[in-house]
């Protein structure tokens, strides 16, 4: 433990409950390690303060001592964003025992859930009021509002409701020097100077610890259908979903797949079946829902929409779930993928995203370059194209050895691919965030004056670096970009 | 002129077209007062430049000289937010002749639009799109993209669009060291840290010059249907659009007026007659849409919603507008209430917001509080109730002199009901801003920590004060809060 740590110790122990301190490295351990088993850390405290009081007893001291705060939910951060430095010099506050919901408001389809709310938990609160939060992803079971606040989460309902940016409607955070900004009031107009709300969703926890939001709710669903569909290119699963979208607000999730997502699923993983009868270049995943108890099932929809596009040559061929098990067959396909690839063998993935138009060219073109430039490797995309955002992983040569590919090849491939997005004008980070793993190509891409904002904007709100160090971005130039 | 100004001049007459620089007293004069003729600056300059690298240009020199730069577009503000400060020390930089809109895509539903771009000929480029802005305005005809976007302005379809900050889908800003911020991507996912974008929209000129920003554009109005309602009180006005809101997304506007709204139009307005038979204490005005050229027309879903609302005693009376006309004449009430009430008399006027479940008791407490604190005057709102915003107005007693009741009398009602806001939670600046006019209330009204980070922001982005000077947020306390 360093000094400063051993002295916000001294400041905390005879102020805080002992249930909010913890000291004993076995307790600890798990939590200075991401899920994937990818990043490794140090962290001599384990703060787990149960109330925002607590919070901003921990973050003032804290401030007092020089000892930098990792903020943490269900540790579940695809790219480092919760795990301590190795150094040592910092330690975890967890947010997990700040799990109250405070208020859920079915009527006004709003509730107040505190950081360490788990999404699941928040989804069957909000059906108990015959609402949902429309918003789902894989760690559902692990995931913590906090977290999804500070990484602006994505998933598989985007298309419709958006990313946490647009469903958060509030936001209360201890900020760097414990005082509490209350913002939580959900004022659909409300022009009283900078949204801080909207820089603190997404900040990854670097400029202030996000104790609770206000999020908005969704009707509940009535009925919903699911289609599995076979086409030729990108480009005419970009056509089918532009009639979707013509057609009504009713569709939820476009997923894209290549026919090698599909095969290494069939391949590895027990249980799965082809949706459609012969080969297909590419697939789409489709779900349509109706909140309207009265209005016709969407199934029917779903089907006109596709007959049309068959007639149309966009489709070449198409099924409809023919009930809920089937259907979660078909999301069983699209959520089993990571899983597939990691049995085909290593890669290098990337999580990003051009304009929703652009990605057909994209996904074509750059799959194109990578195997011409690292010979041997395999490229393709699939995610979410109704939102210009897919997991675009690159394969490595068959046979190569896992941990020195992904050591001494990768790094190069994906200095490649992320080029090749800034070049498309896209983002490197779609929906995963920056984290400790993407904080050196940040540097590497952004346009300086880009740069330079953020890194003022840190300075501005957390002058002497105690939230969430080596994330995002540094306070000074790490020469990275250089 | 200053000698900074003379400076200033120096560096940019050899660099600029002579256009992009006026000094001509006349020519400047009118830009120096608000429309509506509530403050007065001095600007010795007049920058209408013609591109952003001018822009840029301009904004170099200001800050190397220390000129601070006032941004105008269509000089509609409410709040003086574009007049330059009284002192003469600052200059005023309009965008006016920056007014390409740079392209519009009808399929992918965004356009890109330069600050100088007025609200009504983006509306004209949209509709030869098959598509249309869902925001308008009473000042469309002069209210430039970039103030819009700067104030992140509202107006009569929030309800269903949201305000400018749900509309902007990308943003191009000069920076304070004439750096050019490049966001006009239009990325539905983009976590590469804090959001910049976000951050410049409603930032009211004080972060950065905004030069252009990408648009979302909604489908094409094929059919609307618009009703005048009668009812008790404004919580049955309340139940009623929760009803409208559980049977579908097509009501965009929802708009309440009290009774003696109505009669002051009535009263001053040539022209205009009672939508209803009878006396009601409150009305609502409504408008639904359909987009979809196959959908039955919105009438017949407005007339079964109210139909059940009046069988369940919600709604007194109503009547849903026969043709053009008629929705039109409803329509002109609605907007001619401003006027109108300044015919009455002189008033105190608030532009504020409350959580939106919330509003029907506030309009009937606040008014009864003022009333009983200001014998004589007479409060009363009206507005955008489905935004939990209304116009809050506080009539001066009958036969107040006009300049010494709102200079003398009025500011102490002002503090009043922005007090009884913030008790209530809500805004004191729903969508007009802060601008110079509401500066010293926020201040006096914000809780230290929220007024300490917009400072620090200001402060990391605009170091040296060239943006916007005496608006929003001023560099250091002015002491109006102690």
């Amino acid at each position: 433990m360093t000094p400063q740590q051993l002295r916000l110790l001294d400041t905390l122990v005879p102020a805080l409950p002992s249930r909010a301190i913890l000291t004993d490295r076995s307790v600890i351990a798990p939590w200075e390690t991401d899920w994937r088993d990818r990043w490794h850390g140090v962290a001599p405290i384990l703060f787990e303060p149960g109330t925002v009081m607590e919070i901003q007893a921990i973050v003032a001291a804290a401030a007092r001592e020089g000892v930098p705060l990792v903020p943490q939910g269900g540790n579940t951060s695809m790219v480092g964003g919760a795990t301590p430095p190795a150094s040592g010099e910092a330690v975890i506050l967890s947010l997990r025992r700040l799990n109250r919901i405070r208020s859920i408001d079915g009527d006004g389809g709003l509730a107040v859930a505190e950081a360490g709310v788990i999404l699941a938990d928040l989804h069957d609160a909000a059906a108990s009021h015959a609402r949902r939060f429309p918003l789902t992803l894989g760690s559902r079971g692990s995931a913590t509002i906090g977290g999804l606040v500070s990484t602006n989460a994505g998933g598989t309902q985007v298309l419709r409701w958006g990313t946490m940016r647009g469903l958060v409607a509030g936001v209360e955070a201890v900020l760097a020097d414990g005082s509490l900004y209350e913002g939580l009031a959900a004022l659909k107009k409300d022009n009283r100077g900078y949204d801080l709300n909207q820089l603190l969703i997404g900040a990854e926890g670097t400029l202030g610890i996000i104790t609770a939001a206000t999020l908005r709710l969704a009707p509940a669903i009535q009925a919903r259908a699911v289609a599995w569909i076979g086409l030729a290119t990108p480009d005419a699963a970009m056509r089918l979903l532009r009639r979707f979208e013509a057609a009504g607000n009713a569709v939820e999730s476009f997923e894209l797949l290549p026919a090698e997502s599909l095969h290494a699923v069939l391949t590895h993983i027990p249980g799965t079946r082809p949706p459609l009868a012969g080969v297909h270049p590419w697939h789409v995943l489709v779900e349509a829902v109706t909140s309207d108890p009265a209005a016709p099932p969407p199934a029917a929809f779903v089907e006109e929409v596709l007959g049309a596009a068959m007639a149309d040559g966009i489709v070449t061929d198409a099924t409809v779930a023919a009930n809920e098990a089937q259907a979660e067959a078909f999301w069983r396909i699209r959520d089993s993928i990571s899983d597939a690839e990691r049995a085909t063998g290593p890669a290098a993935q990337h999580d990003i995203s051009v304009p929703v138009e652009a990605m057909p060219r994209f996904l074509i073109e750059a799959a194109a370059a990578c195997d011409a430039r690292f010979p041997g490797t395999r490229a393709s995309g699939f995610g979410h194209l109704g939102d210009g955002n897919v997991h675009f992983h690159v394969r490595a040569p068959a046979g190569a050895d896992r941990r020195r590919w992904l050591a001494e090849e990768a790094p190069a491939v994906t200095r490649f691919v992320d080029d090749l997005v800034v070049a498309a004008g896209g983002s490197i980070s779609a929906e995963h965030g920056i984290g400790q793993m993407k904080l050196h190509e940040l540097e590497r891409l952004s346009p300086p004056p880009r740069m330079a904002a953020l890194r003022a904007i840190k300075r501005a709100l957390d002058p002497a670096g105690i939230f969430n160090p080596g994330k995002l971005v540094t306070l000074a130039p790490s020469g990275a970009g250089e």
